[in-house]
């Protein structure tokens, strides 16, 4: 059994603090740099390799993670998760997001069956349905094929599913297998429903109720909402809807909906795009096996998680650097920038995924911890970025560590030539060029036009934005975040954090309010 | 003539540092927390007010504020700057962008004109177009009337106006005054410009291309990805796109357009939502008329912004607070959170604004400061937020100022009512509710569900979102962030941090480099 212990307690965190700050401008100039780029990169799977050369490590740096790790258990931490134990202890839950997508270790018994053949029977089951549907098995009332899937949820069940359908959109339509558009209606702002509900072919859309629970205040509101469209539209709800939820909840039986297919509490909504949850609507978009290839790309990521070497395994690699960045070189914040336009939603998904995982002030023992944990996280697609934050991130007052990621290729293909360059060749070059930047700055006498450097960046190079690339991808978030919970000792799997709202929202809307809360109630006209 | 100082120089920072902190969670409980929520509250424009009762201030706090505004002369400097003094020193330029909106002060004369006769010629020549093109006077080769305008632009030229598109574009439906359908091409990335030209009907479609200099490497490359296009398509580009451009700009007399529409070197890429940039596909898209109240109500929120007293200047007032909160109270980064789906793209509109304007860390002057100037931005609409990256600003080690933006009313007005409540009372609930869990916070035995409170934020609060009060809650951001640039002693209107990358990635793609650039070059096949 691993040791769960306080980043702050460990004596290799101590040493690393302790070890020399590698001056990243000089680091990265010169004959130097370019040895740097070329050693400082891991592989990864599908192609992808993480390079870290911009980060302020060196190898003397790269040991004291390394020791950090061990004294850590992180290798052991993980083995003890993947093989089913109760590490979401304050839901008292296992966290099974990556047996969504392969054995990584032993068989995991729980509620008194086998977790892998139950997420397996599941993808099936959606397969199943959704080759249905596409082949015109299934079809609304008329007999006529559905055209567009619609998924109702919020938070993990819209964030994660939504991004990987923008990232897998394009190539769908290059690669003719986009079988349904989606489209997607989270929040409560009834302008939500009702724009996407005036945008939709309603008689010939298929929607999926997304709540765990059942409860989802916003997503049971939106569902009422649809079914009120629907039933305007002389159109049978229950014909019209499916429905992902736990097998215990009130909607696994309900006769609302043509089926139901399943996910569980070990489960966390934010890890779930590799569950049913992400299942239904991308199987339905782009057909089974293409949601098939994303669990694979995952799944063979997870298994370079597993390394017990630090070096081999880049989401431990990663998540070390971040919190030698956060914990000792003290550097808020982290921003996430991917060159992909087809990526645009990617790092509002992965804010959800670090922010509400490690946003936390107490440690697994609900003991207040005394260091930083989770950073802010935020980004947007390059080169879009840099025509607009990246003023502060090259010339601001705090430096912001930066998480590029780029491929050599496009999704659709079609690109121009002007002056000697591709598009796509001048989206990677842009990409190459900011990380040097960053690092190494540049001197000028007119202070405003002078860049300091030492602005440290890493970067995901990959050959193109597939399916199986995208599951990789994602898988490499999820560990890295995951790893960073182990090391500040946090439960990265819960969510204490959101309740006080709900419950306080709840009383604004039965009217049991008193004071300020009256106050902003009564300005708000509730 | 004002004099222009470093904050820290300021003898009432010094004071404002040695004010006693308020303690949130007590100040807002109770009979003195409804108080506060009725007490500090400011009238902003077209029915909104600026409500700051959860922000750590008092009427200590407040006149210790004043003091600041006083000794840093804000109200001079704006009204210099609105007169037409060279506030852009770095560049040696003028800041109009207030005049594209309205005569906030004397006649501003320029390059040999009247700049406001200018801008309104402008506004009229784009309406005289957008009218033409509406009923028919303008159209395709064919004799048929175009359907689709797409905007080609990055930045300033693109963030702003696509934020303030999506705002109204359901309030528009809703009214009949939706004219033609808007889509945006930014990025550099091919599958950007590929995507969009997939999904539209090129035959139909008015491309407004956009670009201050003429010369921005995105935009032109996107032109003659779209000419391309329209070539294949067998169409004349011609006669199918419009340029919005500075006079002196290669664009501005060239026969590649049907039309050529002008700002000028005094209006900043990320201020020009007014201008000519936001206005031609905003006028395309939705009618001139419709424009014309954008503008009034930014027009109308600027002349508050000219009060010399504060506390009836919700702009220099919120820009204050946001000064304590970063350089006395220590905070880093602000989140926005606008609870309405509409305005899903407004927090990138302002991370860019404000990143882009207050990332600096020399003053005005070329000299380093001392101290912390803008903070990141990012934000997303609730209560999606709430299932996301709430859990850190609620229970994280950092505390994260909020800027919520709620309104009574909903665009489409179309609701259900579940449960007693309706959708848009459940999401103004939800908001308020949030006020006062961030403020209050609610103590538990159980560390893991105790909630400190303590953290800070402000409401703006309005009745719906139209294109009047959109102009004044745009006005009231960019005032803001001028503000503070006044504050931290700033040139809130250059951006010499863009300018490293782009030449590295020139050089990259003239194969100059060696070192580091080399490698990465290398590894992405350029």
């Amino acid at each position: 059994m691993a040791t769960w212990k306080n980043l702050d307690t460990l004596e290799t965190f101590k040493a690393l603090s302790e070890v020399k700050r590698v001056k990243l401008a000089e680091a990265m100039s010169g004959v130097e740099g370019a040895e740097r780029v070329k050693k400082y990169s891991v592989p990864m799977a599908e192609g992808f390799s993480y390079n870290f050369a911009a980060k302020q490590v060196d190898d003397e740096v790269l040991n004291a993670l390394k020791a950090l790790a061990e004294e850590a258990q992180l290798a052991e931490k993980f083995e003890e998760l993947y093989n089913g134990a109760v590490i979401n202890t304050g839901e008292n839950r296992l966290v099974l997001h990556q047996l969504t997508r392969g054995q990584l270790g032993n068989a995991v018994e729980a509620d008194g069956v086998d977790k892998r053949e139950f997420y397996v029977k599941q993808q099936a089951r959606i397969a199943e349905f959704a080759n249905k549907v596409h082949n015109g098995g299934i079809t609304n009332a008329a007999g006529e094929k559905f055209t567009t899937v619609v998924q109702i949820g919020i938070g993990g069940s819209d964030l994660g599913p939504r991004a990987m359908y923008l990232a897998l959109e394009n190539w769908a339509k290059k690669n003719n297998t986009l079988k349904m558009k989606a489209q997607f209606i989270s929040n409560v702002d009834p302008d939500d429903a009702a724009a996407v509900l005036n945008a939709v072919d309603v008689a010939h859309a298929l929607f999926v109720l997304v709540s765990k629970s059942g409860t989802t205040l916003e997503t049971l509101t939106n569902e009422s909402f649809v079914k009120e469209a629907l039933k305007k539209a002389g159109l049978d709800a229950s014909k019209h809807m499916i429905a992902v939820t736990s097998e215990t909840s009130p909607l696994a039986k309900s006769d609302d909906y043509l089926a139901a297919f399943f996910m569980d509490d070990y489960i966390g909504g934010r890890f779930s795009s590799t569950s049913a949850v992400g299942g239904a609507v991308l199987s339905l978009a782009f057909g089974p096996d293409v949601f098939a290839q994303f669990l694979e790309g995952a799944a063979a990521e997870d298994k370079l998680s597993a390394n017990k070497n630090v070096m081999e395994n880049p989401e431990m690699l990663d998540a070390l650097i971040g919190v030698y960045e956060r914990n000792v070189l003290g550097y808020p914040g982290t921003a996430v920038l991917p060159y992909s336009q087809a990526l645009s939603r990617f790092p509002a998904h992965l804010q959800q995924l670090d922010m509400e995982s490690n946003g936390k002030s107490v440690n697994r023992f609900g003991e207040p911890v005394d260091y930083p944990t989770g950073p802010v996280i935020f980004g947007e697609p390059g080169t879009n970025g840099q025509h607009s934050f990246y003023q502060l991130l090259h010339q601001g007052t705090d430096i912001v560590p930066l998480q590029f990621v780029g491929f050599r290729n496009s999704q659709i293909g079609t690109d121009i030539e002007i002056q000697g360059s591709t598009s796509q060749q001048k989206l990677c070059a842009n990409v190459a060029a900011q990380i040097v930047a960053f690092a190494c700055g540049k001197s000028d006498d007119n202070r405003n036009k002078n860049f300091e450097g030492g602005r440290p960046s890493s970067i995901i190079i990959g050959d193109s934005l597939t399916p199986k690339s995208l599951g990789a991808l994602l898988a490499h978030f999820e560990n890295k975040i995951m790893f960073q919970g182990f090391l500040w000792n946090v439960n990265s799997f819960d969510q204490e954090g959101v309740q006080l709202g709900k419950v306080l929202a709840k009383r604004v809307l039965a009217h049991e309010t008193d004071g300020a809360l009256k106050v902003y109630s009564d300005l708000l006209n509730i």
